[in-house]
């Protein structure tokens, strides 16, 4: 089931399950609320998707978690996951602008698979990781290159306002084993890779992090980007697609 | 002023001004409702003192930024200010346990002086970071230093839950100039410098890192530690105090 967050002109957000051209409206957040629906169907094209879901605490990312992205990167793969985060005020929708701020250096696209956690979860057990995942969506883990060289640290160079494009659906039933992940700059494939490359998979995934803090519903975990990072500039328009979940599209700009 | 989050037996919490040995109790959040009280007092020993903020997005932290410290480090001070986060997981209050996860290597304490952000903040300029700060209070960056000379990037080691005790109180008019900060741990000193030795002053931190990400009311930017970050094991009682504020007291467990 596709679940989307949506806007309609002089509405507040609310949510819907995509069926077809259309969304059935719900009557609340299906994280806490479920599935029931208000009987209304709104025309798909008639809405504004946002980010389908706004962390209320982290957004996780797991760096060099593919085999052909840590070698591009020179790097060996990770014994074990690289945790770093990103802040929820990151988080924009689906054809919201990325904002390129004025640093120096590239700015690189990251097309990743997003896990979205649906209930407080700490420690829980790799065989035990779907009960604690809603679903999945995309995201664009935006990074600014040159500022992640600089820094040593990666957090600056992750956390600009605008850098966590997600959407735009969430799907709430995936079979991540093995979906094609590809990213394009105005057209131009950069990123072509199956999720079967990842490192560490999900359930470990998903054990780890929950081992060292608190999950929430609503936090999202990064899974790591396939090789092919590459930059985008002011004027170009930037899209992440993952069979199953559809194609998150963002136009960039320079910071005004 | 000194403001208290606050909890008395049954009750959910509440928010109070320091008064002698009293609570002047609050109607409201000070940070969104002002100031008005409800009339009521309560004696500050039956009550239980809580985090003073709960930070609904992240917690900021600025690596070495003490001169002393980073002569400790064997860095040099940086000519930026080196940005980190901690998840708002992370926040204990007063008396909470900080909880030692089973990994290798110290638990260190680090003192900081906390700045917590009073509203939606982008771009200030350093003149005018006081416009945007509610006040001041302690934490304590508790860090796994084994942790973070694993991984490289600080996050895991400065993110475990518990790993962020705040409080006691918030101090909305302080001269942070020239404040004695001092840990101990078992009553033993452990740092001691002034305020004065920070790098980046609290003005150009504010512009610094609201230039980064938008800043929400809540958020909290520790501003770094002073040399004589050291460590502490189960069963022993942490302490920060920073002159005009108070101290923070935290006893330390190993995770179970």
């Amino acid at each position: 089931m596709k679940i989307a967050r949506f806007s309609s002109p002089g509405e507040d957000p609310r949510f819907g399950v995509v069926d077809g051209e259309d969304l059935v409206v719900l009557a609340g957040d299906p994280m806490y609320a479920g599935y029931e629906t208000t009987g209304e169907r709104v025309p798909l094209r008639s809405t504004k998707i946002l980010a389908p879901v706004i962390p209320r605490s982290k957004v996780i990312g797991i760096g060099l978690n593919y085999y052909d992205h840590a070698d591009e990167m020179g790097q060996e793969a990770p014994e074990f996951p690289v945790v770093f985060m990103k802040p929820n005020t990151t988080v924009v929708g689906p054809g919201d602008s990325i904002q390129i701020p004025p640093v120096e250096g590239r700015i690189d696209l990251e097309g990743e698979l997003a896990i979205v956690i649906g209930s407080i979860a700490k420690r829980v057990r790799a065989d035990d990781y779907a009960d604690v995942v809603f679903g999945y969506t995309i995201a664009n883990d935006v990074t600014a290159r040159g500022v992640q060289e600089d820094d040593g640290q990666w957090t600056r160079a992750k956390s600009y306002d605008t850098f966590c494009p997600l959407g735009p659906y969430i799907e709430t039933e995936l079979d991540w084993s093995d979906l094609k992940i590809q990213s394009r700059v105005d057209g131009e494939l950069l990123q072509s890779e199956s999720t079967a490359q990842m490192i560490h998979k999900i359930p470990e995934l998903v054990a780890y992090v929950s081992d060292i803090f608190t999950l929430l519903p609503g936090d999202v975990i990064l899974t790591g980007t396939p090789a092919g990072v590459g930059p985008f500039t002011a004027g170009s328009t930037v899209e992440i697609s993952i069979e199953g979940i559809g194609s998150l599209i963002n136009p960039a700009v320079s910071r005004t």
